[in-house]
């Protein structure tokens, strides 16, 4: 990974002022001595390639690049064995200044440019290294560097796809691991236990906690205490990180007994062809993703109607977002070193400058809209969900009835959820879905 | 579990003025919406059995009990489901009131009762609360409720002990499935998946980050990447979660092949009669843990001496701490809801009011010393290491030499490390191993 020739590109297009970038810090779990496993912060990544804790990165006006970084003690020898020094440190991502983390408040000013972390323990040492009260951190953060950040991490080269692609490699075999162990009669969490092995095994995170669920209408499901039965269906979102860091996401739905039942083919088959619909769009030139979520919506609102839960005039019905009902999620986001790549910087990551996101139910969570430009990676992920709490609302509201069919919706109230995601990579001439091949 | 009773007891025990038990936040891991998997503070749990994030306790002056909660936003329900609301979660735990978490600032004033967090987002919002600087929490923080806590933590009545003999039971399945996975060639990491699937399978969390290692030397081993070989010991130090989070720690030293070499075999027969020495002294009445430490330090000793690696008086030996050079930590801590139980309370937990940590090496790790009462579980897990960088200074100083033949321990410095571990509870009249047998 070219590291120093993405501090020069930040160093150009950022406004003027020192440019800091802090390292993740260890988070106590129990007591400060507990940690949670350790993951790096993605921009502290992406400009170094460090996987130190307590760090900083200076970029200096003049472009001078210093390395802020805590000396090991020797005393902990016997606790963490050696460890690499500064020097050393920075030589790896060629950084020339090394200095103690322990002074790097004297080094910042009323001109240093930071955008506010995300992480407690950093807010509080921001606010102690520029004296300033935490919730003052807000308004002095740098929107600007901000997206300048955004600007180059956005657009990915060679060897972050090379990463990607193994990222996805590894979360197929996962995937496939988790499938072998489906059947009736076992818990989510024996094939989550299933899923991990082949990730653990090579020491790699998961991108973010995986879903392994029966009840996929309810979209971040966070448990995975359900037993399995043979009419299921599974819902596997993940994704595994390659070696340096990139993510993976991936979501299959499998049925546990193999093969769907008719019903249930028909609404996996609505969701396909809406993926295909959504990935077919971003091979459009200068398409924008607003424009993939708009044609996934559309290919599922076809197939709705064509099994008779949806009805009406197919652009009203878009328009007004009826289809949410069934999925009041967004189609897909940005994806690299973060699942949901560079959120800590908010919308800026999604929305062009000017553009908003929109209030309508559905739309509200899609998060990203922009226009697509090669280099882009982004995922796109059509589900169809029966929420009961959803329907329960929207059918005593008659909410949109002249494209609903609550008749026939009241039939599918406990058919849960159907989700298909794949990652794809915007390129000059149209796009392509990274990764082997992983059936659905 | 009896919340209630615990609650009432700690009114009792604890100074005059409202008490405050806070949960733990929920941390940001990427982004705010990605979060590390959410771990409930000890404490919380231990007087709510409650696993919600983001909440509070309050017992007043009067013993009036308040449980602060965020009543949940009926919009989430498509992305978590249905969830009990404040009145059904408090009423599993026996609170009478329930009041909105964001109003919590309200109800607090100077006279308020709490520990500091070692949560940073806690440590802000106490300080926003409070409207005090976060570095004046430190000062404003009552260590006598800390001590009331400790006092009813460090005594576990039968339902814990269920608990922890339960989460010893799944351990002892997580270190035999490991084992079934040893094989020269095999890489630390493919031991860890082996390790951690049982406990996966029941949804349980780890009790901290286990340690799988070839290099038992570096005592916080924090990474999994050596291939085993064929005269390689892994040593295995790592405990599952009960279904309340009751902590097991327990260590095995494995050898790759299937038994050790007659080199290792004596010095692995000198770690077990440290520990068995260790745990004989537990039986002792009023023994202290100090001489727990002792009892094991002398046994390993006299097996070091019996070997040639040690040397000279052994009560002179042991009062200059020479066996530090290869067991340089403590004997063993607290367990409980936390692996090093209570171990943000500090000193308090492991040392009786006017006694202190030794400053000499080695025994400063020491993390409990005091006497030991019927109903305490801690740990017994004496080790032997040969630390290259250790053995190297100490030799340059000719340090207690002796003591030490360092003649003999330069032909060991590449023999690594071995420890073994076990959790025991005091009973009235001695104290028993917890668990079902684990062979050693």
């Amino acid at each position: 990974m070219d590291y120093a020739g993405r501090r020069s590109r930040l160093r150009k297009n950022a406004p003027q002022g020192d440019i800091l970038i802090l390292s993740a810090s260890n988070v106590p779990r129990n007591y400060p001595a507990e940690l949670y496993p350790f993951h790096q912060d993605a921009t502290f990544r992406y400009f170094t390639g460090l996987k130190e804790p307590d760090a900083a990165l200076l970029i200096r006006d003049d472009g001078t690049e210093i390395l802020f970084i805590t000396p090991p003690d020797p005393d902990d020898v016997i606790w963490t064995g050696p460890v690499p020094g500064p020097e050393m440190l920075a030589a790896r991502s060629a950084i020339r200044y090394t200095a103690n983390y322990a002074d790097l408040g004297r080094y910042l000013t009323e001109n240093t440019l930071w955008v506010e972390p995300y992480d407690f323990q950093l807010k509080l040492r921001l606010s102690t290294w520029l004296k300033i009260s935490p919730d003052q951190l807000p308004s002095r953060a740098s929107r600007d560097l901000g997206r300048a950040i955004i600007a180059l991490r956005s657009v990915k080269d060679s060897d972050e796809i090379a990463e990607l692609n193994e990222a996805i490699s590894l979360t197929k075999r996962m995937i496939s691991n988790a499938q072998a162990a489906l059947e009736p009669g076992r818990l989510e969490s024996d094939i989550l236990a299933a899923l991990l092995a082949p990730a653990i095994a090579k020491e790699r995170d998961q991108a973010f906690n995986p879903i392994v669920t029966t009840h996929g209408e309810t979209l971040h499901n966070s448990g995975y205490g359900h037993k399995i039965d043979a009419d299921d269906m599974l819902v596997i979102d993940c994704g595994a990180e390659s070696v340096e860091g990139y993510c993976a996401d991936i979501t299959r739905t499998l049925p546990a007994l193999g093969r769907f039942s008719a019903q249930k083919q028909e609404l996996y088959d609505a969701v396909l062809k809406a993926q295909l619909a959504g990935i077919a769009q971003t091979k459009v030139p200068q398409t924008t993703q607003y424009d993939v979520h708009i044609a996934a919506c559309r290919a599922l609102t076809e197939a709705l109607q064509a099994i008779g839960l949806m009805r009406g005039n197919i652009d009203d019905s878009l328009a007004n977002g009826a289809h949410a009902l069934f999925m009041p999620h967004g189609i897909g986001h940005m994806l690299g070193l973060d699942a949901h790549d560079m959120e800590n910087y908010g919308d800026d990551v999604g929305y062009a400058p000017g553009t908003k996101r929109s209030t309508q139910f559905g739309l509200d969570a899609l998060r990203l809209a922009r226009a697509l430009e090669p280099g882009f990676v982004l995922t796109v992920e059509p589900g169809c969900y029966f929420i009961p709490e959803l329907i329960d609302r929207w059918t005593a509201a008659k909410h949109l009835a002249d494209f609903i069919n609550y008749d026939a919706v009241a039939k599918y109230r406990d058919m849960r959820g159907i989700r298909i995601e794949d990652d794809i990579l915007i390129t000059t001439n149209g796009s392509i879905v990274l990764g082997p091949g992983i059936a659905k």
